[in-house]
């Protein structure tokens, strides 16, 4: 009979579980993803990450977390075909995306982006499975029109529209730099939306499972999802590790040399360990294939170089292996995607993760809210003011 | 040395905590609100809801919380002057709420309004505690300008900018009604405030404090909190308590038997019951004696009849007490504010609480996120797209 969840802590009583930051409370159950981190696997739906990567592609591997198998060619066919008719991003939202100011964090721009997309889709209180799954497809087709949108905006180019066909990587890429992308450029971006579509209940999507339990709708949840995935503890890592490899190549410096000087300094690698894998993470293993066969076609052989200099050192003096976030950065950055989009990449393609975790959370919803320990003062009184 | 914490389950081990949704487990500690769910109170920081609202001024409240104490004069005139000199919204964020469809949800558009305002926000990216309450400030003051400014554009209104002086109360009810409110009108709207100020870890104010928590910005913190406020099961109680109020006035039916043929019928009585309080929330026997009051000023003693017939009728058939919302519903409505606006009145209100938790939060910060347990397949391989 409640109809109100607004609860909140009560007193402290015996059989309260205490678990600062929740770490190691089981929240809810999922059929989406697992890692086994002392064997280095990511499994998507019974999938290894690697057999994946190698034999699937972005849309089949989104069907895959909405429906629970692989497609069937007529299946992908079908996807391929809405994501297309579901690219027409409102005018209003990319003339607001004209007024907002160049060096707006990209992370930002997306935040608002979806959370105006809202307003100019008749389903988003329609909260339906059939409707929520028709707003994950627009979600996913949207968001990828507003960043590139948004990167042209700000380099004062006008936006490129979407082609009349081809995948999410190859509409990005185009719709990004205003040219078709070649084939290795396309697969290569693939398998990085591949990568990172999914990765158990991390911070941004636990935020949107919390948002989501209370009933609200598909796009506030992936709003907060983004604005979640913006913090530097979380998404922001190979923006960061970039920056690192363009000091390094500014600086002329020795890369062993600038690992062992940042790590006397008391400083940290970013790119490195991973608080769930004890071994190599298998994403990182992929990505660093992709940077030595790409550093090579570009003729910049210099990154793969810097990168490998740096591992052997942390190996060796940290014994700590590199994350997804080490190779992903010199990648990206190869394809020449302005550094500060990458977590907007990461957003574009974890939103499949995202929508997958929604549809999950609202087949069986329970709230999701834990409790706090009051620890503050009691019994005071008001002074009047004057008195005080 | 780890930088990267998206991290996600392991395999279940001994020793790990299962608890669904997080029920009953302690997240994290906080000194800033306190509810005894046995005895029926709610203390903010120290001080009991009941002698706030008699005693103090919403803009007091909001010091407490952010400071730890109630000001002085001195102190409450410089918040006043810092909100005064902060309502100044952008042009550009009031022109995107011109172009938002009229029938768009208003927390949507306060979603929207809310992460748009990061844009134009120098210090959005300045992690500093100095920003964060200079941030806190204008989230607080501008929050009301959008939602006034969205009220009246969708009734074909043009939008009243804020006045040269006043409170919170005070500018919110001139600008969504472009005149000046009779003292009673913002003496009841003000006490509101304070009651919705804050209370305890909830589902918004959890989902602000786990965004910050991967050290993401105040506007992403805030934006995500608005979202899940928007749930039904969450902030939405109060618009459902109205539209029953509604519903009973339109059709002559006795309050009494309606509340019997719902109940009959197993439906849902909005406004009743609360997971923790046992007896009456004290903010809802304050808002009793509002209604009764405002009932008898504004010659409508229809709606505080109802109510009580209501009441009684429930307390009678399933021993359970109104909440906050069952109250603040006819409230409103009696203040002449548009029923699917009660939400972001919350919001507004509450964005007390979650500046206070986000600065709780940061002064020491652990990233928040629980596991999940895998309960899907394992130990598939992808089979070719062609033998699917």
């Amino acid at each position: 009979m409640s109809d109100h969840v607004e609860t909140s802590e009560q007193k402290p009583s015996d059989g309260v579980v205490k678990a600062p930051g929740l770490k190691g409370v089981v929240a809810l159950e999922s059929e989406l993803s697992f890692i086994d981190g002392e064997k280095g696997e990511l499994i998507y739906r019974g999938y290894d990450i690697r057999d994946l990567a190698e034999h699937t592609s972005f849309e089949e591997v989104v069907h895959l977390m909405w429906e629970g198998e692989l497609p069937t060619q007529s299946q992908l066919d079908a996807l391929h075909r809405k994501l297309q008719a579901a690219r027409d991003v409102p005018s209003e939202v990319i003339d607001f995306l004209r007024q907002v100011p160049d060096d707006t964090h990209p992370m930002a721009v997306l935040r608002t982006a979806v959370s105006a997309l809202a307003h100019f889709d008749e389903e988003t209180e329609d909260t339906s499975r059939a409707a929520n799954q028709r707003k994950a497809i627009r979600l996913l087709a949207r968001m990828p029109v507003c960043i590139a949108a948004f990167a042209r905006l700000r380099a004062g180019k006008e936006p490129v529209a979407p082609l009349e066909d081809g995948s999410t990587a190859h509409n990005f890429l185009y719709m990004l730099n205003g040219e078709e992308p070649g084939e290795a450029a396309e697969e290569t971006f693939d398998v990085c939306l591949v990568l990172h579509a999914d990765h158990g209940l991390n911070a941004s999507t636990f935020t949107g499972r919390v948002i989501g339990s209370t009933l609200s709708d598909m796009y506030s949840a992936i709003t907060g999802a983004i604005g979640a995935l913006k913090g530097p503890l979380h998404g922001g890592a190979n923006v960061e590790v970039m920056k690192m490899l363009k000091a390094i190549d500014d600086s002329d410096k020795d890369p062993v040399q600038y690992v062992k000087d940042h790590l006397a300094a008391g400083e940290r690698i970013m790119g490195f360990g991973h608080r769930v894998y004890q071994t190599m993470d298998p994403r990182a293993a992929i990505l660093q294939g992709m940077v030595e066969a790409l550093s090579e076609e570009r003729d910049a052989r210099h990154w793969y170089e810097y990168q490998m200099q740096i591992l052997e050192t942390m190996q060796t003096e940290k014994h700590i292996d590199p994350n997804v976030d080490f190779f992903s950065a010199s990648v990206y950055y190869m394809l020449g995607i302005d550094i500060d989009l990458f977590t907007t990449i990461f957003a574009l393609s974890r939103t499949t993760g995202w929508t997958a975790h929604l549809l999950e959370q609202w087949a069986d919803n329970a709230l999701i809210r834990p409790r706090a320990e009051y620890v503050g003062p009691r019994g005071k009184t008001v002074t009047p003011i004057a008195e005080r």
